[in-house]
């Protein structure tokens, strides 16, 4: 049985290093932060948070800085590597190794692949991936799977689609590894250049059900769960090959007729088009609302590693 | 009669908004304030405030920012849109949207006259407005009215003169909002290339009693409080006009010897040229004191939205 | 005898305003502060620090801002200028006097040396220095000493050498400052373009005992402490000139089979390549511990100047 005291101390580097009874666990805790969401805690108190992002970010920063503040702690770090003595030429390890000194846990954004890996095995403080450039951000996929079970009452037996950019997208490829967890039937639905990564696929063959497609129309009627990525215009060499593929993955009201009445769509956000805005006030829109669910996630995950659960 | 619980959940975004009762109400609790300002206090504790600034800020930001660290509470958000998903093409509505879920107040700074009106309409929390582009900054009237008020004890039946671009000027559009609830004599004196917006003054046609010149030195002996503020440099084609307005409109020590003895001399600050460093000695200059009025303010109107007055 | 009264309203401006008996205080202070920097405290509730930093900083603006919340106070301020009404024009002096109304103390790092003295003019809250352009950081040199104390329980005694760029680098002025209060050998090692500034040892004549050189092998073996510094290359004109003394300072595991088994090797840091990676693991790597006791000496200072203990 998983208890709060195994997370003392651990880093969150990985979906693949959580199985699904600790992911439970998680999800049950995150929703006991609810009260404290609403009018704050003393739970970490004298407690710090250093935040520190390569890359920058609005969600995600400010979720985890007010996940700590909700629980009564303090808060230091960076929005940006302008700021700090990277620019001076320090390696990554070195600055780990010196705000560990100030902290109590650590979140770090960083645009290489390997910088939670290497975050997590120089600090003897937890740290917690934040966005490890295009491979992984495991907070997204359980806050994800917290607003996929509030809204649905459970994971087991949905028909869920990722949509959108598969290969750079960080968030679906954490989110598929949280998912091989579930008894769910997983749509991969992206333009052909745009597939899921192959190594993602591999890291979970056999116990994930898929399909890949590039025909969303035809599979929408069936979708429990629309999950809706950005599909960065710079992926494209050719211009036109880019707005073929808006297109394709557009989500608008119209659309959504076909799709059933308690389809719920997600959105990591920044959305930029990729979901009309006259879709925002059907209760299809879920992308709004999900935000809030990683404020629940992110308290949950810093009282666990910081052992105050 | 106003009572505090009015005020709860408001948004603080125009001086127009607000009648002469409540802003002296708002003015009676940043009085109140004072206390709390210099010891802190509980009364916003496990609150978070958001604080978005799409444009640079020392001051308004880090009042702000104070006021909410001295009522007990938290403080998420970002100096600059650079770091924000602003820059990944996320809609201002998004972002508010976005960060309301972290926050129980939100205070926005954007480069776009409607930016408050719009985020308030999206937002279900209160937000306010910390400068609309050239078009409001009420804040800062507010806080020049508690300055006026704590160095005369009044507000009515003084000559107040708004001095320098009253085109571009956010903070004198605000002041001359606030300014038609009181009974006073205004003097709008600016270059004819920076008069006061008209429609500032179509919006209190009948309720301001106000004179508009160029000339300041034969109205100075008249004045209660001068109100100076920075004239750009980027307001004008031609250099040679620049320069001919700048030192028609500079305070200096030697000119203030035509004042009133008890002139208080006001800037939104920051100030570059257009108030000689030699005035800053004498009993007439109120700009630095004006800004500690700025705390008392921010405190008052924080507290009183979130309803914990 | 030093009374923790003394210190309330002080400014911390430059080494050579405390003798021994100030430092020793201090550095007293900061080992009672280890417990609180654990677990946090109330001792500053309600206060706020203002962090102004007009030049970059990872270290010592996390530090400062870490070792105020573990006093449980609270922080406002700004990572780099650009943010900062100083871009609209506002003079260092009058951000300094906008700030101290929102603030209970003012850490500055300020690309100019005499920054820290003008701010602590016009201040009437106490300054600390944080760096002052390549002239002063006595925040360092005091945690540089309470290392030192900790690694070899005392000061008097000890070979000491601090090695590169000794024109430029403000970290060892401030230490040569602090150490002239002691009985220690000083050696000042560096490639002669980089030779200890002359004003810093004409501030300490005759109470400093010192050998100047350009040989660390040397020296190496009769050492007790080696403090490295990093040598930019921008210093130097000719290219091969940096090239020649990156290598001549190096320190590495090889390297220091000549030194004595007890010495310890500190670094302000950021440092890139003057200390091999393959010293990290050695018992004579301080440098990262040297971090946590910047904590100690900030928590201890912010706590005197406010007069808390």
């Amino acid at each position: 049985m998983v208890e709060a005291s195994s997370f003392k101390g651990r880093d969150v580097v990985s979906m693949l290093d959580f199985n699904r009874e600790e992911i439970d666990f998680i999800l049950d805790k995150a929703s006991e932060m609810k009260p404290l969401a609403e009018r704050g805690s003393d739970l970490l108190k004298g407690r710090i948070l250093a935040t520190l992002f390569f890359e920058p970010s609005t969600r995600t920063r400010l979720s985890f800085e007010a996940a700590m503040h909700r629980l009564g702690g303090g808060v230091i770090g960076f929005a940006q590597p302008g700021v700090s003595s990277i620019a001076k030429g320090e390696s990554f390890e070195d600055t780990i190794r010196t705000v560990e000194n100030y902290a109590d846990v650590i979140v770090v954004r960083h645009p290489e692949e390997d910088s939670a890996v290497r975050a997590a095995k120089v600090a003897e403080i937890p740290v917690i991936n934040a966005g490890s450039g295009p491979w992984e951000h495991p907070t997204q996929a359980l806050l994800d799977l917290h607003t996929i079970r509030e809204a649905k009452g459970r994971i087991d037996g949905l028909n869920i689609a990722l949509v959108g950019d598969l290969l750079y997208g960080r968030t679906v490829h954490s989110l598929a590894f949280a998912l091989a967890n579930y008894d769910v039937k997983l749509y991969l639905v992206s333009p052909p250049q745009l597939k899921m990564r192959r190594d993602v696929l591999e890291k979970v063959e056999g116990r994930l059900n898929y399909v890949e497609t590039g025909d969303l129309k035809s599979i929408l009627p069936e979708l429990d769960v629309l999950y809706v990525t950005r599909v960065q215009r710079e992926r494209f060499p050719r211009p036109e090959d880019y707005e073929a593929v808006k297109d394709a993955y557009r989500i608008d009201r119209e659309m959504l007729r076909d799709a059933r009445e308690d389809l719920i769509v997600m959105h990591p956000l920044p959305r930029v088009t990729e979901i009309a805005t006259d879709v925002d006030e059907t209760p299809h829109a879920w992308y709004f609302r999900q935000v809030r669910h990683g404020l629940y996630v992110r308290m949950a995950l810093l009282a666990l590693v910081l052992g105050a659960l």
